[in-house]
């Protein structure tokens, strides 16, 4: 039985739909966005790589970061984009040859330029304050002067949908004005994200309609929700130009997010985009590339790419989706890079904890080894505890569930103190007492803050025992609260993602003490990695395959 | 220039759109959310206040915590909402009245019973391996007996759509048992979320189209990025009733999000439901409400409801939008309960600060106090700092960048120890010394964690001289490393929100040692709140926007 994502009867590929991207100009319009040019540049060579045709990187004319961007970019290798500068259309009193929004993109030597202009009558008389005629002239005449300084001139009709809807025949004469002056594609703007897919469509329709011999362009922002099936929409009515950000970046709620335009475009739609299904294996990568260079914590339920897109928690999905992924999946998370997860959770029943665990440990077999770590689950649980994201932690505690665990070490105690002073002169100390083999270790360190001390002091004490601890460090710390509704004795769950170069791991500990929770945290992460080296040649260690079956 | 929000031509209003809300049952199927019973209780009661017509509220047979909220459920007042449980159709091997999940159904005593059974005909002989006849017959027995026993029934087509794309005859028999049975409304899912709306809108209209006398309803998921223009494409093509759930939770990319189908119906499309624009206006503070229960981030570019959602950065919205908000809004932010939030940030120029402060303070007519101010927040920024979440923080920033700040307090230092045992007993401890007015204060106090026990031992020190310090409390608080790319020396952002059971307000503080960022986010709540009550009296101080003029 094939995945359903293909339709039945689809036609014929037609025309390639080319991506403009443009995350590093509106997605910075994102709030918690702001890029330094290492990291422009950065993203610009993933979206090359990735295959965009577009690389809407700037406004030269308002910033300098974005100059410097183009005064770069001019001495990279780009294999396929072209990079494209964005500005406006000429000031109404300035010439386009002493206009300083026009001659800065000129001064950016980008091989493509865009520029935008007023396609709604009532932002131009309302906002921009000049005559319908003044605002056509502006038009026509910032265009046609870029056309003989660029390799390629587009061309975006800001607020073009509302603008049609009050006065179509205005807002069409303002597409004519660029299309005469030499634009190459007229982009329509959904600025304010108001349209629905339905009027969108036919809109675009007519629009495709009145310019059979130009490219048109669609531009939707998700103000309504519905920025995706806009896209699609317009494309459907014709359209053969997307433009929008890496994870739906942007002002408020954001431009179009191209991921699931492409992966839709690709799979469900059969139009070609990008390099076809190479680029389409990469989505995931990208997606998450990008969130890390932001700083952004990646949305979890994000269609195709997120990490939840392709996890399953409830008892009935589980069993469905391992006897056939398609019962439950719309397209094969393979296909976009990214992979099915089976969640751990009191809810779900034992059918995930089987297809979680059951061929790596054989817990299928052995239902009382399986009672047994379900109830352990749910008693940490019941204390808070999340295991859906903390797959080491949650392997260490089926192993010292059913394994006489034999620890690596024994806490005698530690303690952390952070001292400020009058000079506001901090200075953080970690104590940590351990015994491994009836030798006892006291270390200190100190550290930037109370756990960056304790793991140096705690890896102090341990690396003369176990060497391979000196690879480890910790990527990625994060604190929830997770019961904000007790004021005083809420506990924190703290998260650590560890890194030995080769693997990266994530461990959780709760508490109602941050320090404790982080400790908790920081000592599962050791003691996975110990499993990692040493599982077998410890004294009582053992496979967990081997013991489950013994359990 | 009234807001675009409605199209011309809108024809009069037609039948009712019924909301059928899933929050508390299939929204539990996300990743990261487990609700207790006084939650489900909670968000039920917030459910009935907006106005919903169903809440479904668990599946009884699947777990024990959701039967206690149905013997629960009984002895609440419901102002408007039907009570709902879910359920599956009869096991093929039972009869109705032998089989334990309708059995189930029937003891939760909930007044309307959804059953869900399949359309696919590969799920009937794959997944649940029954004839194809075998699965109408026990879709039709299953809900004629049920439908004796409640008030109202109803009927889910799991799968409906990739069913009805495969074998149309077959998915078309599967309704018409539950139809011929006496479900009052069958609704068509699509399980797998792979649906776009063209397609569905079609199919949505084959099925009203062959039912002319009972009402179709609609259950998209988000797979595709799309479940939002699902659900109109079904009330287009002639279904008047959407399942969904509060902020889009559910497995995998969720259900579709209702809160952008209610405002987009009663909005754009001029369609009723609810309790129409009453009911509207509530819809943010729900949506927080229930993140709030679930202890769940809210997502900031949410459409509609969320806090980015009419928030400007980009200078030229800025300005453009301080003249007519409809420039840049699609509808008016007060329209769903939301606000206008203008953002302070250093690439939106100037604009913004003006609009931001320029009422309050007069910025705008100093422009030597608003350059200070500007370059204070370029600094700040430089150092990681963020505002644009943190009002009280930037309030604090612009009034000690203009006035001679009297400080309320010196500090002489800190100390906070952590120390745990072989025992694992832990204790922390907070030292403070600060002087007020000449007068030292040295006080101690222990806490759950060191921020508790700083946060304790600060106001323990201050209460004496400011009591009114006594009414505050740490509603929340947050720590994001900002630049993981450093392994050691990476900084942190610490948020925290503070209440005096008047107003909550947000600080930030930013140091390598999140000890150190937890106390100057500290002690901006502790002096944001002194300002508040004591601006004016104490000798220095004086009203920001008179200061401003003398700066």
């Amino acid at each position: 039985m094939p995945h359903s994502s293909k339709a039945p009867g689809v036609a014929a590929p037609r025309a390639r739909i080319e991506i403009f991207d443009t995350t590093l100009r509106d997605g910075t319009q994102s709030e918690h966005i702001a890029y330094s040019l290492a990291d422009k540049l950065d993203i610009a060579h993933e979206l090359d790589a990735l295959g965009v045709d577009y690389i809407e990187a700037g406004w030269p004319g308002s910033n300098p970061k974005d100059q410097a961007f183009f005064d770069a970019a001019q001495f990279e290798t780009w294999t396929h984009a072209r990079i494209t500068a964005f500005g406006s259309t000429r000031h109404a009193k300035n010439a386009p040859s002493d206009d300083p929004n026009l001659q800065a993109l000129v001064a950016s030597r980008a091989p493509v330029l865009i520029i935008f202009g007023k396609s709604w009558d009532f932002h131009v008389t309302d906002a921009l304050r000049v005559s319908l005629d003044e605002n056509l002239a502006m038009i026509e005449s910032s265009v046609k002067y870029l056309s003989g300084l660029c390799k390629e001139m587009l061309y975006d009709a800001e607020h073009f949908f509302d603008g049609y809807k009050h006065n179509p025949a205005y807002a069409m004469k303002s597409l004519h004005a660029a299309a005469n002056a030499g634009a190459k594609c007229l982009i329509l703007c959904d600025t304010n994200g108001g349209t629905l897919p339905p009027e969108l469509g036919k809109i675009a329709g007519d629009v495709v309609k009145e310019f059979p011999s130009i490219r048109i362009g669609i531009h939707p922002h998700n103000d309504s929700g519905v920025a995706v099936a806009n896209a699609l929409a317009a494309v459907e009515a014709g359209a053969c130009h997307v433009q929008g950000t890496i994870n739906g970046f942007g002002e408020r709620c954001g431009n179009v997010d191209l991921l699931p335009v492409i992966a839709n475009l690709q799979l469900k739609m059969n139009r070609d985009c990008l390099r076809g299904r190479e680029s389409l294996r990469k989505l995931t990568e990208v997606s998450r590339h990008v969130y890390e260079v932001g700083n952004i914590a990646p949305r979890d339920n994000q269609p195709f790419v997120g990490r939840s897109a392709f996890a399953h928690k409830g008892g009935i999905h589980v069993s469905a989706v391992a006897r056939a992924a398609s019962t439950y999946e719309h397209v094969e998370p393979e296909a976009v890079g990214n992979t099915r997860r089976v969640l751990i959770s009191e809810l779900s029943g034992r059918s995930n904890l089987v297809a979680a665990m059951g061929h790596k440990y054989n817990l299928k077999d052995n239902p009382a080894a399986l009672k047994k770590v379900l109830n352990r689950v749910m008693e940490l649980e019941n204390q808070g505890y999340i295991f859906e994201a903390a797959e080491a932690s949650f392997e260490l505690l089926v192993r010292k569930t059913l394994l006489a665990h034999q620890p690596f070490f024994k806490l005698h105690g530690f303690r952390v103190l952070t001292d400020i002073t009058d000079k506001n002169e901090s200075i953080t100390e970690a104590t940590v007492k351990i015994e491994v083999g009836g030798r006892i270790e006291h270390t200190a360190a100190e550290g930037n803050g109370p756990v960056n001390a304790l793991d140096i002091a705690l890896r102090k004490a341990l690396e003369e025992f176990y060497p391979e601890l000196k690879d480890v460090t910790l990527a990625d710390y994060k604190v929830r609260v997770i019961d904000s509704k007790l004021a005083t004795g809420a506990k924190v769950l703290v998260t650590i993602v560890s890194s030995d170069h080769k693997s990266r791991w994530t461990t959780v500990g709760v508490s109602p003490n941050v320090i404790d929770a982080s400790w908790h945290a920081l000592v599962d992460s050791v003691e996975y990695k110990l499993y990692q080296t040493r599982a077998g040649t410890q004294t009582g260690v053992k496979s967990l395959a081997e013991a489950v079956m013994t359990a």
